[in-house]
Order: structure tokens, then C-alpha cells, then sequence
């Protein structure tokens, strides 16, 4: 299980599109959101877009694994639907914040956790600006997130900086193929009676 | 600094040398021995094909990170050749038996172990007889060797089975890759700095 941060505009969407279309074992994990969509976004592929009252049941259900407010909207990563991706086998990458990635971590300490930067606050700045989705003010204050956020990317197992996403998609890829490679997520014993089987 | 271990005839060194020459940030950490040199093996480059005294000496004078002795002949890794390596900036990958990453594990802790596995005995035992380089009870004695030493691939970081060789070089390769970019290899502070720098 991935866990993907890093500040808006970073270029998570975008890096997370290609790596899914590219490594067939991972699966993406569809936040819940109050927010309203962004055109050409689609209810349950990019987000499930709730209403706030049923946002705050599946709070007070427990459906979430993490559960945040940002900008006036909720942000959540609903429980169910990664249990069934796991149990088919699969691997599943999350886009969350940095306080919901903490949340996660202290409740799966086994999940690989991921920051990913742009080269600098003046890239970030222009590809908000370029997306044009969003006003200067919340321009301003995501910018200001980005900056306390950086800071936190001590917290995380790995980052990639995003200066060509190309690279960045390779970077992501070798991440994922290494760590399904740790001994400690492999099935040891059945690897081994594999190898020594029939002989000797 | 990597370390590739794994039974003879797991495919150690053609692997290696497809990753060395794919890895322009690796550099291959060269052992000495005190075997006879097999055809085509250059001193410096294979090994530092070294007499049993000037060997002794060196272990005396714990001029080598581990050292073992196998079938009569003495292997070990020199600590110089690492550090010289390092301080340039490059990985090193070192090919040590599982005695000498043990050994390499408790005095560098930071090292990443890989372990080559073969996909079966009836593999291994095939290349060995194909390379042809020794006798049947030499090779009986790998082969039993080998049966011992596959179930120390829980003391490893990473298994990778090599069944095949471009499918092998590739995880070796995302192995290599996610190390560099694990967040406590790196220098974060000068990560933070070059990305919040002249900005807001």
C-alpha cells in the first residue's frame, strides 16, 4: 500500500495517471470529497463526490481511514474500497496530505509512504496558476501550505522530486517494484520451498 | 552501498554486469581472493587475485570489511577500494557470501542487501555443469551449499528470483533506484532549501 503527498501542483495527478497506466498491479484509491468537481472529473474514478451530511456519517461510521478538512471541504479515504483491492492482490496507491499520510502511517506502519516535490516554489506558483481553476486568494494560501509542507517530508520513506515527470514516473515505478520486492512483504517460506522443491 | 548475495549459479555475476554497465552510478566493489583465476578473469577488474600470505597480511592488518574461506580458498572485500568509491559519490554493489554480508550488516547497518535466488535446484545444478569450470564433487558441494543458504534469504532486504535475466536486472535496477531516493539516505535540509529558495 502507497501513500503519494506533496503540495498541490506538485504534479501528484498527473505522475499518479501515468504510473496506473503503466504498472498494471496498482490500483488507485478513490478519495470521498465535499468539493465540487472540476470539469472532467468523474464520481468514482476520480473522486466520490459526497454531499457534506454524508461525508460526516461515513465519519461517524468509521468508513474512512483518514478523514481531513481543507479550504471549507472534506477530504477522505474510504476503508471499504481498499480492503477489496488488497484482497484481490493488488497494490494501492493513495493521494493524501500530510496530516492525513500521518494518520495512515500510525494506523498501517507498514504502508510505503511517498513526498513529491516540484523543483521549486516558482514552478509550483506557475502550474496553479496555469490550472485556472482557483482563485488568487486560494492560490495564495495553497502556496502557503506548500511551504509548511515541504517541511515535512522527513516523515516520509522516499522523495522524488518532480522537475520531468518522465523521470518521476520512473522513480515511482522503482518504488513500487522494490518494495514488492522486500523480504519482509514476501511470502518467505512459500519462496523457498519453491526453490528447494523435488531435489536433492 | 548494495550487497548481492546468493548461490553459485544463481546468476550473481551476469546480472551484475548487466546492471553495472546499465547503472552508470554503480560501480562494481572488486573482492580478492586467493583462488586461481578463471579464463578471462582480469586481476583488478574480477578480483585482486592475491597469494595466501599477502592475503593473511591483509586480514591482519584489517585491511578487509569481512573475509571468508570457502573450498580452500580465502574471499574477501577490501575496505579501501569501498571508501574510495563512496567519497566520489557512487554506490558500490558488492558479491559476498552470506557469512560476509552478515558480517557487513553489523558494521554498516545502513547496507542493502539483495538476494539472488535461482528458480529452482534443477536450474542452479543445469549452470554449474554448463559452466563446466569444476569437478562433480566441487559442484555437489555448492549444490549442498546452496540448499543451506536459501533459507538465510530472511536476513536480506530484498529477494528477487532470477528466472529471468532481463526481468532481474530490471528489479535490481528499482532496487538501486528506490534506495536512492529513500528520504533518510538524502540530504533533506539541502532539499527543503533548494526548493522553498527566493520564493515568497
Amino acid at each position: 500500500m502507497f501513500v503519494l503527498s506533496g503540495p498541490s501542483g506538485a504534479g501528484k495527478n498527473t505522475l499518479l495517471n501515468a504510473v496506473l497506466e503503466r504498472v498494471p498491479e496498482v490500483d488507485y484509491s478513490v478519495s470521498a470529497t465535499t468539493r465540487p468537481s472540476r470539469p472532467g472529473e468523474i464520481h468514482g474514478r476520480n473522486y466520490f463526490f459526497l454531499s457534506p451530511e454524508r461525508f460526516r456519517q461515513g465519519v461517524e461510521a468509521g468508513e474512512f481511514l483518514e478523514w481531513t478538512e481543507f479550504c471549507g471541504h472534506y477530504y477522505g479515504t474510504p476503508r471499504r474500497f481498499i480492503d477489496e483491492r488488497l484482497a484481490e492482490g493488488k497494490s494501492v496507491i493513495m493521494d493524501v496530505d500530510i496530516q492525513g499520510a500521518a494518520q495512515i502511517k500510525r494506523q498501517l506502519p507498514q504502508v510505503v509512504s511517498v513526498f513529491l516535490l516540484p523543483p521549486s516554489m516558482a514552478v509550483l506558483h506557475q502550474r496553479l496558476l496555469a490550472r485556472a481553476t482557483e482563485g488568487a486568494e486560494a492560490i495564495r494560501r495553497r502556496l502557503n501550505k506548500a511551504l509548511l509542507e515541504v517541511k515535512a517530508l522527513t516523515d516520509y520513506d522516499y522523495v522524488v522530486v518532480n522537475e520531468d515527470l518522465d523521470l518521476a514516473v520512473e522513480r515511482m515505478k522503482a518504488i513500487i517494484s522494490a518494495e514488492r520486492h522486500r523480504v519482509g512483504r514476501m511470502d518467505c517460506q512459500r519462496i523457498i520451498d519453491q526453490v528447494t522443491r523435488g531435489n536433492v
